[in-house]
């Protein structure tokens, strides 16, 4: 069965093109590689109503898990909480079990820095905040908690958007059940390199190498210029195991060769 | 007026964490920069069904401005085109415009080599297939040719994945129009650091110049380490030239400048 996972990206960094979302990409390389078939990544403005309706959508195509990043910090434009609270009709409450992760975090980092202890401000509190009925998850190396959801099938994650934060959470809690989920399947990719072929003339070599390897997903893509062409083949598959998913690659990569040696085009295999 | 942008990517490569998704970063700063206000990126895969369903969910959230990006090469995994045809119930028909904008590339391109020409092959015809009533774009770069659909009041691009490609086409033709729809609005930005404070106690203090500061975004980004911190903010204001906006960004900086160094902080600027 198909494991499926749409990643939402929220802040408004991630739209003005001042940070390069290297979340969503190290999330779908991960996920990938455990063999969860990534749906969609959506990026979202830091708009309680932006983040609710994203939600929602989502929830409404049914993948098995959500994984949102950003906007769980303490200040004003950390807004994902209030939008999961919002698309699943839940109150925000006080989690004690939140409020004790973000309170031993602070006390840890006043004994440190040789701090006087105070009470925890609002800002602080404001992280251990968190839709009733849901989960919150330690997170490693920074203070905001990461939140597990449940509804309806759905599993929703919500992470962090500083990367160290995400990856720790992701790596220590929620990878494990994607692979419990998936079970035995695993994704297998391999590249080849492509010359003196045009995209075009390849197209129908690609066709019928796919079609002899129908498990086997084989995308082109062109790298050099165009008069130089120089074309990436990226072979990917999602096999058990024991139906030999490297074999399944190799076979569909020595098939295309050949086809493109017979087209005047030369073909070179990765290391 | 505000003028909104959405940004629909198109490419497997993009969800399994293969390729960095550039495009998305780049069109978002250079829209932003030009005023836009960029609202959503959605990343799907290279499936008919998928890109029609996104095309027609954005189109539903009527932002003036649709760019599609990946899927209008030759092979059989560039599945914009179909999906721009359903969403907007059109017919795909050969384009005698785009057909002899294909047909120049590849006259140059046997010329460049000494090939003898032959008739285009299907795969080359298919860059010039498109939806009926569209308007295929000059790329002054590559073969496939971009795509203008106009359909209630929302312009959407279709545009290749090939960076230098798409970024060729975005300058020369969809800039100056996404200038012209915004008029004289701008959009400015400054950043400044902080040392020796956490997010948590500066909430409060962002929350005040916020307030002090309406037409100002204010967000900050935690970069160090949290027993170290080091918080980037960053302040970002779209306005009309004549409001003087850079003169409100400095405004705010100083006084949360004051703010952060009455709680013990430490503000730097950039140069």
């Amino acid at each position: 069965m198909t494991v499926d996972l749409e990643v939402i990206c929220v802040g408004n960094e991630l739209l003005i093109g001042k940070v390069l979302n290297t979340n969503a990409y190290w999330l779908g390389k991960q996920a990938t590689n455990l063999g969860v078939n990534v749906k969609r990544i959506t990026v979202v403005q830091d708009i309680v109503e932006e983040v609710s309706n994203v939600i929602r959508e989502v929830t409404e195509r049914k993948p098995q898990f959500i994984i949102t990043t950003g906007g769980l910090g303490p200040t004003f434009d950390d807004k994902t909480l209030q939008g999961v609270a919002k698309a699943f009709d839940r109150k925000l409450e006080v989690n004690e079990k939140a409020l004790a992760m973000v309170k031993a975090r602070y006390v840890e980092y006043a004994k440190k820095r040789n701090m006087p202890q105070s009470e925890l401000t609002p800002a602080q509190v404001k992280m251990a905040t968190l839709p009733e009925k849901t989960e919150p998850i330690a997170n490693p190396v920074g203070t905001a908690p990461g939140v597990r959801v449940d509804s309806n099938g759905t599993v929703l994650f919500a992470l962090p958007g500083v990367p160290s934060e995400m990856e720790a959470i992701f790596t220590q809690t929620i990878a494990p059940l994607l692979r419990e989920a998936v079970g035995d399947r695993v994704f297998c990719e391999k590249s080849m390199f492509l010359e003196d072929i045009m995209e075009s003339q390849l197209a129908p070599l690609i066709d019928k190498a796919m079609i002899a390897n129908k498990e086997v997903y084989i995308k082109s893509h062109p790298m050099g210029a165009e008069n130089k062409p120089h074309i990436e083949i990226h072979l990917t598959v999602a096999a058990k195991e024991e139906e030999k998913p490297m074999k399944m690659l190799a076979k569909a990569m020595n098939q295309l060769a050949v086809l493109v040696e017979e087209n005047g085009g030369k073909a070179s295999f990765e290391k």
